[in-house]
């Protein structure tokens, strides 16, 4: 092979480049809209051409919102009449699946040219821009991408199809920003850093064990084709690793809506989520590494040590630089919003939020890192420090903002699976591999989960049940940032094969294993919540809401009321009062260094700087402290005054013992969200009163149960 | 000519293409970061290269939101020190003069790769795609535009400044639409149809006469800068008129922006917001007229009967089927938000409201029709019907969306006004033509509302006061609408110099009458709610505040209150009382028809159509009332129950005499914002307390002022 000629990627922007991009390119530019100016001749078949163009494209993307408008009525009516067995991506996945078949088999190929459109010679190489000489006049031309020789001819054949496949970039740069910003910004903080640990062996260590495993089996099982003689193209180790890469990001989407709607264990919850979307990451920067991961000389595709370690070395660069970025942009966001009044304009703070965090992911990819990581480190620093500063109607609004925009885009991706598997034209089924990969994720997952337990029980009070694990490991849905990895390069036949085969384990774990979510739930004996009948449930909300009251005016007493009776709470329980001293000591030096001096310089709540700071620095620490830490300084009023008081009161419990199916946590876990709702309470929207509702008939409901039932622990 | 050959416009493809769509084509693609996957060979160069260019339109994105940012924080500032000689668009554009000048003159052409590209020939004419055989192997190539022989040489040389020079199209099909949405949106409806009349007549026979007067007297200009031999290039009758289509759209942000913070005169903003809004769409539309005015024959550019009347007639049916577009839509939303129980979750009627006000825009072009226009009557149609459906928390979270989309897309606007003047590379400053067009637009703003205010004061009984006309005169700044006209094609060397001085004029109008809105306001004696030191606001706020009492529950009551006031003041004003019958029958006629069937029809309020609809229709009727509608049967609770007392008392005033400079309308304007205050009371922010509180205190201001302060009237 020549250097000049192309490698066969290019392919891939005959089925990428022909995707969102066009389509929005075209929304954008109508660009063929050409204009006579100076005479009546004109190019009109080209505008003609361009205007058609410009309608298809207009359609194209009606069909997107009004497969959205479709699924959100459903939804609705899921809603409505408490249906549950699905859930609401896998229903965008069925309706994109329908329009898909309509449009593949329903529609006829409508071409609006259907000639070979011309072509010219070059010795050199393919270049990124092209000039064309006709008569004199200069026309510039930009590369769009190689085109196999049986694909001259339908080049223009099947443009709706064509145009219906997004460019793969628009899921990473514009639909799963705000996915995952939204994820780092809805962070549970509490119950996140209480599990720091064990998210991160999950999300690191698991992840890496879960790519390599499914890779080997993988390789394995490519193997095994080969001397099937099912295999017809090549297909490399390092092919097998990067699957390996992409199917072990698992999702929280499906799983996390089910366990939010039903009050699920806190601290599962938290396990869950933070591992995926940690895993997202770390799966990200992993395909990334073992796409650069490429041994020098002839001996390509087999263990090289230095390349090995390049990737490595690649791998932790790419991600502690995008964690510093996401860091960096949420702390300037914490400092301006702290040292300007821009509070008194929620507008104006809502714009600059926005902005900041958008920022980070330029910001990222400007300087070579990556924008998706970038933003969700992003998310969980402007949560921490900069949602203290905004005026609390920025808070809702920036909250209101990015869940629209997150609710758009999570949608908008699974339709668009749905629509995939007919809409995609270079599918390559092949069932050896397609089998051989679900029984190599499921042994993936089996082998991140289950060993990983055992080693951080060890290191664990509270350890992790095996209920727990099991969920865990029911749990390793593959959503969004599987199939977006995975239609990033469908270039080889390899890429295509993983694509498909992607696609089908989406679909399969969206509806079985988060449909099966409930059952399994209660199969495990893992409480929720929430009673069984709808009745009942109203009742007893009521009931809550009359014994507990809100008053806006008084969520301090109310949050520190809670605390005292968790704090009873908490004393009763046995052998939870050590928990804290091993484990933890690194993440309680970061605590007491946040709490002390970056809370304080970055927010207006913490004790002030002057009383932390030792004396030599009081000017700086003066000028640092906002006036209202000293009219605020209460711990209570602090948003995660919780772990302020487990740091005040050692015997508090920090991890808490779950013996069994019994979640002790329940208190715990709605404490937390106490203090979240009581800082929310005084929207006065039908909603927010509901979800306060839900949160404290939880509260109630549990901890009700281990006080008043307590016979029911045993069950 | 030869019909093969392109015709001039494809270099607009040049200067138009090399724009934000790279920037976000690149963001999204990152496209040429090719990888290979079968060896270790691979175009390492253009992989660099893809790189290179993906970073630096990062880095140019980077850019404008550095400048967003930084105007934000300005605008705080202006804000918190009640600066009110600058208005934050004049600001935004001052800052990308800036930055235009920095990346100009500061910044040394970085070029990352200086040769010049190869070209190929071809004998037959462009084409949008055309095949690129390298030994074999086909690559596919997009026309990107036509370039100048004399820039072959450096097409990649100014690669930066190109790629700040968006993409014509941007404007209207990112940024546009919600700022014309969220003007159709905010439009206060009562004072808008109480106007009705007046501004259709502005907006259509106003920006036509503007349109034709400017057109004609630019005819002179460039026929006198013929005879000087100071135009170098062709310049038709058919550019003049295009010149003033694109420069009679007048821009409602900068004064009516200033118009609310003072709270000035409510029938002038009406006139002034609803003209502004609606000649965007008169001159968007105009403009594409005057473009598809190609008389047949040799004699072209010259006047042609049949397609002077085919203009008329594309005019014409774009806007009416735009309008009809953006109406359908916009009752259709209210439909489905009326028959569904969507409202129990906000989120989803968000998403579905966003969803559908922007499939208006796209079905309109996927019609052929105008997005723009649609979107603009969609937002109306959305107001006056969808609003009633939503729930509370969605209506503050749709107009929170839709006001920070709005906010960044006419902020990034303006500071890419700033930007242009420098960066675009195209400039044409001929000082003939810019002091003759300041005269041209001068001359036409005049004969457009003087003459026509003469002929609505003769139909109305509530007079256009001559000061009123004045501040209408001054008040015609010309902005984003004119500017994304005036970019969208820059192909000719009339239209560079069009655009050129466009750029100017935006900037003299926004900076100096934008600057002046304060002082010409008093100057004028046009009564602006709001006194003069901060003290005595903020102490006036708090005995309003006092005296009023804010109770959210008690809304309907105050809201009958005030209308009780109002009917008192309205009858003790002399002539008042016989306005409504002339002039108003059609819209009277559409109201009574509004209220009676369309509003019970597509929403919760309004009387029950059983009550409405003829004794035939029983069943009818009473499937399409909602039960909601037999509760709510309370005119006073409705949105516009200020309009319906206005029908069934007649004695109220519909117009208001505006003798002098009193304003004696105060009351009647406040009384709308009181309407919508009040339900909107609850939220309990601070913000919207304090938007309460002002709107209360110039409401008691302007009420006191006279009926307390009878003397200050004739001041």
């Amino acid at each position: 092979m020549e250097a000049v000629t192309a490698p066969k990627p290019w392919t891939s922007y005959i089925l990428g480049q022909s995707s969102l991009f066009p389509i929005l390119i075209c929304i954008l530019s109508q660009g063929y809209r050409i204009r006579a100016d100076d005479g009546g001749m004109e190019e009109l078949t080209t505008e003609k051409e361009a205007e058609e163009s410009h309608r298809q494209d207009s359609v194209n993307l009606l069909t997107f919102i009004l497969l959205l408008t479709l699924t959100i009525l459903t939804i609705w009516l899921f809603k409505h009449r408490r249906v549950r067995f699905l859930h609401e991506t896998g229903l965008a996945m069925i309706y994109g699946l329908l329009v898909g078949v309509i449009l593949r088999y329903g529609i006829p190929s409508t071409s609006y040219h259907n000639k070979t459109p011309p072509s010219c010679s070059l010795k050199v190489g393919p270049v990124s821009t092209l000039l064309l000489n006709v008569s004199g006049k200069f026309f510039e031309y930009t590369l769009k991408g190689e085109i196999n020789s049986r694909e001259i001819h339908n080049v223009e054949q099947n443009d709706m199809l064509r145009k219906l496949t997004f460019d793969p970039e628009v899921f990473f740069n514009i639909l799963l920003p705000p996915i995952i910003f939204h994820a780092g910004y809805s962070l549970k903080k509490r119950h996140f850093f209480r599990n720091l640990g064990s998210i991160i062996t999950y999300a690191f260590l698991g992840t890496a064990i879960s790519c390599f495993v499914i890779g080997n089996l993988m390789y394995g099982v490519v193997k095994l084709m080969q001397v099937l003689g099912q295999l017809t193209d090549k297909f490399y180790y390092t092919d097998c690793l990067f699957f390996g890469a992409i199917i072990s990001a698992t999702d929280p989407v499906t799983v996390l809506a089910i366990f939010n709607e039903l009050h699920a264990d806190g601290d599962l919850y938290a396990l869950l989520f933070g591992e995926s979307v940690m895993n997202d990451a770390v799966s990200f920067v992993l395909s990334s590494s073992i796409v650069a991961y490429q041994p020098t000389g002839a001996n390509t595709h087999t263990f090289d040590a230095s390349a090995f370690f390049k990737s490595v070395g690649i791998f932790l660069g790419i991600f502690s630089g995008s964690f510093a970025m996401g860091a960096v942009t949420g702390v300037v966001t914490a400092l301006v919003t702290k040292f300007t009044k821009l509070h008194c304009f929620p507008l104006l703070e809502t714009a600059l939020f926005f902005l900041m965090s958008w920022s980070t992911f330029l910001l990222a990819e400007a300087c070579g890192f990556t924008g998706v990581v970038a933003v969700l480190f992003c998310g969980i620093t402007q949560a921490h420090y900069t949602y203290n500063n905004l005026s609390e109607e920025s808070t809702k609004r920036c909250k209101q903002l990015f869940e629209v925009l997150h609710f758009l885009a999570e949608n908008f991706i699974f339709s668009y699976m749905g629509l995939a598997l007919f809409t995609f034209q270079n599918h390559v089924f092949s069932p050896i591999f397609i089998i051989g990969a679900f029984i190599a994720i499921f042994i993936g997952r089996a082998l991140n989960i289950y060993p990983l337990s055992f080693l951080i029980n060890l290191g664990r009070r509270h350890k992790i049940s095996g209920n727990f694990q099991h969920m865990m490991m029911f749990a390793g849905l593959r959503g969004a940032m599987a199939f977006a990895l995975a239609i990033r390069d469908t270039a080889t036949y390899a890429r295509q094969m993983m694509f498909t085969t992607t696609l089908l384990i989406v679909f399969f774990t969206v509806w079985v294993f988060g449909g099966g979510t409930t059952p399994m739930l209660s199969w495990l004996h893992i409480r929720v919540g929430e009673s069984s009948t709808a009745e009942k449930k109203r009742l007893l909300r009521l009931q809550n809401y009359l014994r507990v009251g809100v008053d806006p005016d008084q969520d301090l007493q109310s949050c520190g009321d809670s605390f005292q009776v968790l704090q009873g709470d908490g004393s009763q329980s046995e052998g939870q009062s050590k928990t804290k001293q091993e484990s933890a000591w690194l993440f309680r030096l970061w605590y007491t260094f946040d709490h002390n001096y970056l809370k304080p310089i970055l927010t207006h709540s913490g004790p002030p700087l002057t009383s932390t700071l030792p004396a030599c620095c009081g000017p700086l620490a003066r000028c640092l402290t906002s006036p209202q830490v000293y009219e605020n300084h209460e711990p209570l009023q602090d948003n995660d005054s919780d772990l302020i008081l487990n740091e005040g009161d050692l015997s508090l419990p920090y991890g808490i013992t779950a013996n069994g199916a019994s979640s002790s946590s329940g208190p715990e876990g709605s404490a937390w969200s106490w203090g979240i709702n009581s800082k929310r309470s005084d929207s006065t929207s039908e909603d927010a009163l509901e979800r306060e509702l839900d949160t404290r008939e939880h509260e109630l409901l549990s901890r009700g149960t281990r006080l008043v039932f307590p016979i029911e622990d045993l069950a």
